[in-house]
């Protein structure tokens, strides 16, 4: 069966600020040394198994630009451009009813655009066997990750049963606290939520039709009028009157047939700046360090130059980030209050800093 | 007599790197709220004791024009430019032949161009009285600090018997050990060398001729060349001819009659970027914040903003200085460290930044 894949590319990022902004948020910008975006990594990486014009990119109508600079041989027509922001589940629904109606049926990846894989064949490797899965029955299939740590910051997925390379999915629980998160990871029985997942278009609108009937009927329409004249109209019609919800919520929590392949792929959702010293390479003191910068007895620190010298002097701990309108300068212990600075921002009207 | 100051701006002020550069030193920057330069502030202050036409800047050539710019008041015959740097000694001497070839004899008050003084009224206080000592005999009169905690980066002024107002010096000591300083606090007999210096003309020339008669024969000729059309020539010719000295060793350490008058008001050195939060108003969290700032859960923190926002978030200790080509990131602990920034910066041959 065809094999296409619908990279969610709508995020604001705002945990990257003052690097990512709302114009240009974390999936359209390089994080790596490499110079590639997050996005044109996710698509890069799938290459083995689905071709450019088969791949879809669901993303912000603000960003439609930034998609066709970015991935130029991802056909025009395969950027499906949301009105507005309604979190995954019309996302998702939107996109099925796309490739619904070019391929009738097919399987279908559902990816994020702004995470990190260190090890692809791997990942590769465990897309063929959900794939695999997904192709038989209504199933719908997650990529669990083996947790390596007991991380707070992700959702969990409690597995059951093992039926060749799946194990059934018992349920999704929410971020955890430490000692939950330690419970879990003693238990065996919890894998990181991903959020990539794998199903056949039919699978999916089997499930939608069932548990969100209302979106089903919106992107059934949607998909109808894919390539007439009076798409757009119908899009925005439908789909601003669609409730914001998670596919997590709306579909996986309740619906049957749910399945996990445990992943293990040097996996990274690089949710903060924190991450930055994970994902690149570090100098004998610890510090990720990149552009114009003299450091003099700094230590376990990263530092994003722009077009100016930074000077980082006895600096032990913070992330460092210049750009031609702002320079953050904050603690590692603090990554989560960036957001703080960014309501200022908006309380202050000053939106171009946004 | 007739009071005059010499207002020794020639230095080249690094330690306030990046705000400072070769081209426009701490003197002529301001490091204040109010937006008045370091030597702004040292001829202001001075209006109750000496006026702007007897006010003598010396400096180097390169400053003349900050020198016109900043002290409008100030004649501009009266700004002496040095063409090479040769220390305090030459520097005096200079300054002493040109105040002795156009008021013969005159009290001259010899005044760093880049400290603070908080007690404005008790700082005049002190000087008159330092003038009143000078006037007699050929006294040289140092204005001694009283100590209010065991400094190691000053010298000190170990005084002897008291004679009215002032007290005769012992000896001058170079900057002491932690140990040794606190000594010096507990016998009550040692003050801080402010290198602030009060004598009549004719007794530093006196001085001059005994100790230092090469660079005292010098200076007469430069002051006898003062006004003539080949005075460029001259001072070229003898300044450039001058060892570098200071006036502590070559003078003070040397010379009969020297006295101190210990004065209390206020001072500061302002001698690296721990000193702004001391000389300016800190928030509630102990921050100096000026310009484009947002600060979140930060402390104890100097931060000068230039013209970009900076976003400083949980940073604690820190010395953070914007300016348009270089942003200097800065632990409290290191701030002496500033100056193997400027050394790197040289070997790259990026004197641009300098």
């Amino acid at each position: 069966m065809k094999i296409t894949a619908v990279i969610m590319a709508g995020g604001r990022g705002e945990r990257f600020w003052p690097k990512s902004r709302n114009s240009r948020p974390k999936q359209f910008l390089s994080l790596t040394s490499d110079g590639e975006t997050m996005i044109q990594k996710t698509v890069n990486r799938l290459r083995p198994l689905v071709e450019p014009e088969d791949i879809f990119i669901v993303t912000n109508a603000a960003y439609k630009d930034l998609v066709k600079d970015q991935l130029p041989d991802v056909p025009e027509c395969n950027i499906l451009s949301e009105p507005c922001a309604r979190n995954t589940a019309p996302c998702i629904a939107f996109a099925a009813a796309v490739i619904n109606k070019k391929y009738d049926d097919a399987v279908m990846l559902v990816l994020p655009s702004d995470h990190l894989i260190g090890y692809e064949d791997i990942y590769i490797n465990t897309l063929r066997k959900a794939v695999a899965v997904a192709e038989q029955g209504k199933n719908l299939v997650t990529v669990g990750i083996t947790p390596t740590y007991p991380e707070t910051g992700y959702g969990y997925i409690n597995f059951g049963a093992e039926t060749g390379d799946a194990y059934a999915v018992e349920r999704f629980v929410e971020k955890p606290d430490r000692p939950t998160a330690k419970k879990y990871l003693a238990s065996g029985k919890y894998l990181w939520n991903s959020g990539m997942f794998v199903w056949k278009v039919s699978s999916i609108m089997y499930n939608l039709e069932k548990l969100m009937p209302d979106i089903y009927e919106g992107a059934v329409r949607i998909g109808e009028a894919f390539g007439r004249p009076d798409f757009s109209e119908v899009l925005v019609k439908e789909f601003t009157a669609f409730r914001s919800e998670s596919v997590d919520f709306g579909i996986m929590e309740k619906a049957e047939d749910i399945f996990t392949i445990p992943g293990s792929f040097g996996w990274d959702d690089v949710g903060s700046w924190l991450a930055v010293e994970r994902i690149n390479e570090t100098d004998d003191d610890k510090n990720y360090i990149e552009g114009d910068v003299i450091s003099v007895g700094s230590e376990r620190t990263t530092i994003c130059g722009g077009k100016r010298l930074i000077a980082a002097i006895g600096v032990e701990d913070m992330i460092i980030v210049d750009t031609d309108d702002a320079v953050l300068v904050c603690s590692k212990n603090s990554t989560q209050d960036v957001k703080k600075v960014i309501a200022q921002l908006r309380e202050q009207g000053r939106s171009e800093l946004v």
